[in-house]
Order: structure tokens, then C-alpha cells, then sequence
């Protein structure tokens, strides 16, 4: 293993590599690929996706396309079997024709994840001084999305989040979300932010409550979302209650807030003489097994998406473990709303297509 | 010093506390001041608040407000000489007129960042449940937000930066920004978040233009964005751009992508064979002299805010530097320009009330 910088090189020659980055970092390679206008999309973006767990494995940057373009590597992605999502970075389409008949092609089996930044006067100035392209009107670009199925972004936070969503391959079967939390304040947060991206947060049956009773405190509102309040029952929380829930059959996805890692903040919690219990006395490692492993096969299973929410922040040991596992796992609870709700929008779009997928 | 949460202990008492987490931690205090229908909001996001730099004096929990209100900590915060800036999470206001009359007595000096969670469906179903509120419309909230000077979000993300970027207490003078990139791709979709958003990214004249020449290398586009490619003059880059453009006149702020700390990858630079240059020899400290104060000098002076974009990410030494010094500092370039927009709003909200303000 030579110094290499993993965005840009060749799964075929896994001890070579070329390095267009001034610092020395191996970072761990996926399935995500990306195609961009622009360079710095993907290599300046290396640190962030570290953190969040971004695993890239292909990043073509095509600059002005004199020779060769996005609609070219777009088809050599199409049947690359390394990659299972395509992020766009896009300035101007040269060939639009084409560009939709690849896109059709694709993104009924592998999800496009696109941010055009074109379309206002300073971006199209300076996407004219950058590559030298022509940017066109927003509405065409986002019609041509609409229509090809592709998932759009303004922000590239979202682009790499969603890019990091799809790339779990659990693809959900509709757009109800099942939300667990300790807080009612997040959780009347993100019931809000999900009926605004036009999410059901359904209520759910007295069957489905009568089960959920028995996993919660007595304080607690049987409801969605689902305010645990501050209680320790972790099994319950990772396991009984998401197994109940998804075996109802009346939600398409979950978000679980919060997660924390007891490992590192045990002793502490001791010596200043806080509360523990005896659910704290357990390594990460047992955690992974006990709580992780069994819900990760139900997810994938009954394809019925888990996102958690670990405020104690991507640098902490146990959320460090969610990354390494490739289970979606986020700091605050903005972003898991927006990440379902585009499972949900392209799962609706795959079922359009094909009425019989996932049936 | 006991054991305490910076979210609740009191000013004047420094060395006492009383702590309502279960972790030890003790975070460095400013001058934000939160009140919440939702202890969460304040203790859970602790740690994302200690990573980017949200310094938070007081947080206050109302939660059901049966004997004392959010307008009666409101009273509190207005002549309080700890606060500078306020947070609301509001689940409900009980009495609206005297929430519009506290407001607009604060707002003229002190900017607040509110997040109303009521107004869908299911979140008001979960407020009823949380704390017993009977949530109303989201427009009513919306008019009168907009009519106090309020600035609000849906976003908890939004939210806390939103807070660290008003307890800075540098109030721009307008909504033209400058935008200094080393990258075409982000400066493109800086410029069009920053005109989606109603910001003004202006064409420097040609005076401006004829200055800047001389910092940036000939390949190099003399626009805005202006676009100075991968070259590494960090004096220009840090002061004498910045300098050119603040006197000029033409732009109320400025965001500069991207500033890299070079002290703890040198090493790993020269090892592996990659270039270096000679201001790559410097460190973080020396950087902090050299570049930051002269450029925090000038946007004291002219209150023209710099905000920066470290793709190193939070943990790196050189962009925990600004964090510690209270600079702006941001890792991806959607946030810097969102931030940008809500002070250029609370400037014209100001300058509506007072035209003389900051003439």
C-alpha cells in the first residue's frame, strides 16, 4: 500500500493509487461513485465524509469536458458492479437527450443522488468562469430530476448524507415514519419536519399500542412519536419496540432518538457520584451484539429502515461503531427526517415503475 | 469548582451548580441564553454545541409553565448584562400579547433565533402529550415572528448556529456578500444558496477589481465568486483580500473557502514525498498572529462579519483555534451562507426600526 487517496483510485490495482491531495489519508472505500463538474466536491469534502461515514469508491472529476463527459462515465457506472449509488455534481449538461435516456437507465436500480448549481445570476457567472459552461434555467433541471427519478439537493450536506442513506441499500416500502424518542421536544420536532416533507406520522392501532405498553414506563404516552421518556430499558429500545413496530406492518421506517455509549462516561458517572444502573455496566462491544446485530437483521429483513440519533457526536466510541457497521446514525435530529423522506420519494418513484416491487 | 452543567448553573454562583445530566462535563459559558418547553433541547445537544462552539450562559426549562412562563424569563433575559442573545423552543404561548410586547422590547438590541414545533398534525399530538399544550397555527407563529424581528427555524441544526453566529455582536450593515473560494464548484453553490436566500453576491467594480488583481494569480478569475484556484498565499487569502474588499465598501460580509492548519500535516507532507511550500513552515500559533488578528481587528472595526470554511473539520487544532477565539468556522460551505442571510435580515429588521442605526 503506496500513499493513496481513495477517491481517486482504481479498484483494479489496489496497491497503486494517484494522490491529487496534499495530505496523506486511506480512507475506507464503498459503493457510492461520484461524477462532478468540479474537483473539490469530492476531495475537499474527504474529511467530512469521514466522520459521517461516507465510503466513496469512485470519484471522476470530468472539468470542462472537452473529450469525454458525465454521460460517458454515467454509462460506464451503470453496470459497474462496485457501485450501488451515483452522486452528481452538475454545471451544465452538454448532451441532454442523452443525459435522460442513462439516467432512466440507471436509476431504477441504483439511486442518483444530484446537485445542480446553476440557475441564479452570480452561479451561472461563476460556473461560466469555472468550466466555461452555459448553466441553465433551475426548472428544466428540476423537471428533468422529477422526472428520471433522481434526487435533488441544493446543499452538500444533504448531497452526502443522502449518498450515505441510499448506499445501505434498504430501500423502505412507503413514507410512514414510526419515531422513538426520550424528549417530547425532539420528537414533536421531527413529527413536524416530516409532515412538512410531506411524511405520514400515522397514529398507531390499538394493537399495535396494546403491545408497545408493555416495553414502556407507566409515565409514558403511547403515541407516535413515541416519548420513552428518560428511561434505560436499552433492549426495549434498540429491539422489543422497532421489532413491534415494524412487525405491525404500520410503519415504513424508524427513527430512534436518543443512542448513548455508557462505556466511556461509566467511571465518570461513578467517581462524581451520579446515578448509574445496571444496564451501564456494558461494554460497546457487547451492546454491538446484544442490541445492534438482532435489529440489523430485522431491518434487512423487512427492509424497513432504522436511522438513530447519537447525541454524544461522531467522534464518540459507541456512535464511531454505527459508522464502522455502515448503520445510519446522526448527532442532531434535522437530518434523519430529510434522509427518510428521500428513501420515501424514491421508493415511490421505483413502485411506479414496477407496481410489484417489494409486493 | 463541583461537579457542573454549564446549561444550569448560575453566574453567580461559580462554583456551585446543580447538574440534570448524567455525564461530567464542563463547558466554557457565553453569552446565549436559551428558554425551552423541552429540557432536551438544551442538554442533549450539549456535545454538538461544545464541537461547533455554542456557548450557552443560561438555559431555562419551562416545561408546563403552571406557575411561571417563558414572558417572565423573557422579563429576565432583556436587562440581563450575561445575555446578548436568546433562544426560544416554543411548544406554546399562553399569553400572546404579552409574548409580542416583551419580544419586541429585546429584539432592537438583542437578536432571538426561535423554533415553534407546533402547527402539523402529529407534532401537535405530541406536544398535547409532552406538556399538555394546545398548539396553534404555524402562520400565526410565522406573522408574528416576522413582525418582532424574530429570527426562526424548524431546524435544531439552524437553530444553534443561527445562536453562535448573533453572540459574535457583529450586525452587518447590509445583505451584499463576498465570497472567496479556492474552488469553482463551491463558490457556484455558495453564489446560488446566497441568492436563493435573497442575499445580493454583487459584480465588484472595476476599481475593486484592479486591487484584487495584485493577490491572486494570473489563472485566476477576477470575479464574485472570486475564484483564487489551489494557490497558497494565506496572507492574502487571510488579510489582504478580505482588507481589499471590506474597504471598498461594496460588500456587508464575506465567506472565505477554504483555510487548511498545515502544523499537524507537515510532517506527513514531507514523508510522503508531496510538495510543500514555504508558508506551509508556520504554526498554528504563528497563523493565529499573523492572520487572524489583523482580520478580526478589521471586522470589529467595520462590522463586516468573515465567515470561515476549515474542511479539516471540527476536531482539527488550527479550526478548534477559531472555535476557541470565537470566529465563525464552519466544515461545508451550505451553513456559513444560511447564516449570513439571517443577520442580513435582523440588520434590515434594525435599521427599519432605527434608520440611523450603524449609519
Amino acid at each position: 500500500m503506496g500513499i493513496y487517496n481513495a477517491y481517486y483510485n482504481y479498484p483494479e490495482l489496489e496497491d497503486k493509487c494517484f494522490n491529487t491531495m496534499w495530505i496523506y489519508e486511506t480512507p475506507e472505500r464503498g459503493n457510492i461513485s461520484i461524477i462532478a463538474h468540479s474537483g473539490t466536491v469530492a476531495s475537499h469534502a474527504f474529511w467530512f465524509c469521514k466522520n459521517i461515514g461516507v465510503k466513496i469508491g469512485k470519484s471522476l472529476s470530468t472539468g470542462n469536458e472537452e473529450n469525454i463527459d458525465m454521460i460517458d462515465f454515467l454509462d460506464y457506472l451503470k453496470d459497474d458492479p462496485e457501485t450501488d449509488v451515483i452522486g452528481l455534481y452538475i454545471e451544465e449538461i452538454k448532451r441532454g437527450k442523452e443525459f435522460i435516456d442513462i439516467v432512466k437507465k440507471i436509476t431504477p436500480t441504483k439511486p442518483i443522488v444530484a446537485i445542480y448549481a446553476g440557475g441564479t445570476e452570480a452561479a451561472s457567472r461563476s460556473i461560466m468562469g469555472h468550466t466555461g459552461a452555459i448553466a441553465g434555467d433551475d426548472k428544466i433541471f428540476e423537471t428533468v430530476f422529477n422526472e428520471t427519478g433522481i434526487i435533488s439537493t441544493d446543499s452538500i450536506t444533504e448531497f452526502f448524507y443522502y449518498l450515505r442513506t441510499f448506499s445501505q441499500n434498504i430501500i423502505p416500502n412507503g413514507s410512514r415514519l414510526g419515531i422513538i424518542t426520550d424528549s417530547g421536544g425532539c420528537g414533536a420536532m421531527m413529527a413536524k419536519a416530516a409532515e412538512k416533507l410531506g411524511l405520514i406520522v400515522p397514529e398507531f392501532s390499538e394493537e399495535l399500542k396494546g403491545k408497545l405498553k408493555q416495553y414502556i414506563p407507566p409515565v409514558a404516552n403511547i403515541d407516535n412519536p413515541l416519548d420513552l421518556t428518560f428511561q434505560f430499558n436499552q433492549y426495549n429500545l434498540y429491539v422489543k419496540i422497532p421489532k413491534a413496530m415494524i412487525n405491525s406492518g404500520e410503519i415504513d421506517g424508524i427513527i430512534i432518538y436518543a443512542v448513548f455509549g455508557f462505556e466511556e462516561v461509566l467511571n465518570v458517572i461513578k467517581t462524581s457520584g451520579g446515578e448509574t444502573y445496571e444496564e451501564f455496566e456494558i461494554s460497546n462491544d457487547m451492546m454491538k451484539g446484544l442490541y445492534l446485530k438482532p435489529s440489523q437483521r430485522l431491518v434487512k429483513k423487512k427492509m424497513v429502515p432504522i436511522f438513530y440519533i447519537g447525541p454524544q457526536g461522531y467522534s464518540n466510541p459507541w456512535i464511531r461503531e454505527f459508522i464502522n457497521s455502515n448503520i445510519p446514525i446522526f448527532d442532531l435530529w434535522d437530518m434523519p427526517v430529510k434522509c427518510f423522506s428521500v428513501l420515501a420519494k424514491y421508493s415511490e418513484y421505483r413502485r411506479k415503475l414496477n407496481p410489484n416491487f417489494k409486493k
